[in-house]
């Protein structure tokens, strides 16, 4: 049905180039059902999602995306909006909780996704018709991905990762990561 | 290897029982390197993340987690640790995709997790030896799972997707769902 997880994990790449082609209305339900399952804090779901599928919309939003002109190439673009009164101190990490679990979700149906973090909120809002007192957090673009980039560097484990206390080192089985990839 | 990512994200639950057994150091590796994997705006990586297992740091972590009894006994907890001078706007949200990665690699690995929001941010950082300048942005369990907790209530689709615009019905493939659960 599709990918397993890891490979999901592991080989997601930000993608920035689409074909024309549509996701199915099926797929794409799946996909934000992803979201919809994801987990919030006292499952207070301080969450809204516009998908936009529109073409004038997406190059507006675009536009407001800090003119980034790749982004209605997407045949989607959702719009992750939190819902402070719900949940002040958790909403934007209970947006991007769902938002992830979206994009892997399409990953894993072999769609191309981007986050979009690049963006003017009170243009984007507006252009989505989204209420003053609500927040937009991040977005995500999904579509027929025409590109496969190359995976950006991360840094070392050791850099990253700490054992019980920041700062010590971790023994890892390295092997381990070769091994799925 | 690991199940396939829809199944996964959504049969994912919020696990507090665990049993006593350990994660093999070569599955936490995997689960560790989902979360080096994660995008983040400009590809900054402003995170670092404690893997807590020593029994004691996880009782101090408990309590400083509003007495949180039960997370002492997962195997593994993890601490998502921001670093805002390398991105002040995005580190939040970088550190919480990264969780995501991690929580769903495990979950595809077999593994119950749980996400933990309530905590007294002074108190964990001092137990985890966290620099001041830096910001524990959440945490998660990670370990053999002991009990499978009913899925919660979700709202319903209706409620919480728009099509193109903030409000505008949006028409799915509610069946989509129903066959892949």
């Amino acid at each position: 049905m599709s990918k397993d997880t890891i490979a999901t994990v592991l080989e997601r790449r930000s993608v920035r180039k689409y074909n024309p082609a549509h996701v199915p209305t099926e797929d794409l339900t799946i996909i934000l059902e992803a979201g919809r399952q994801a987990p919030s804090a006292h499952n207070g779901q301080p969450w809204h999602f516009v998908a936009v599928r529109d073409p004038e919309v997406k190059k507006a939003l675009g536009i407001a995306c800090n003119n980034q002109i790749w982004i209605p190439h997407a045949d989607v673009v959702i719009a992750g909006v939190g819902l402070p009164r719900l949940s002040e101190r958790w909403f934007a990490i209970d947006v991007t909780i769902a938002l992830q679990n979206m994009v892997l979700a399409a990953t894993g149906l072999g769609y191309g996704t981007c986050w979009i973090g690049a963006f003017d909120e009170a243009k984007a809002k507006q252009v989505l018709g989204i209420p003053e007192e609500l927040r937009l957090v991040a977005l995500t673009a999904i579509g027929i991905a025409a590109e496969r980039p190359a995976a950006k560097p991360r840094k070392p484990f050791a850099e990253i990762f700490s054992l019980d206390r920041f700062g010590a080192a971790i023994d890892l089985e390295r092997r381990a990561v070769r091994t799925v990839r």
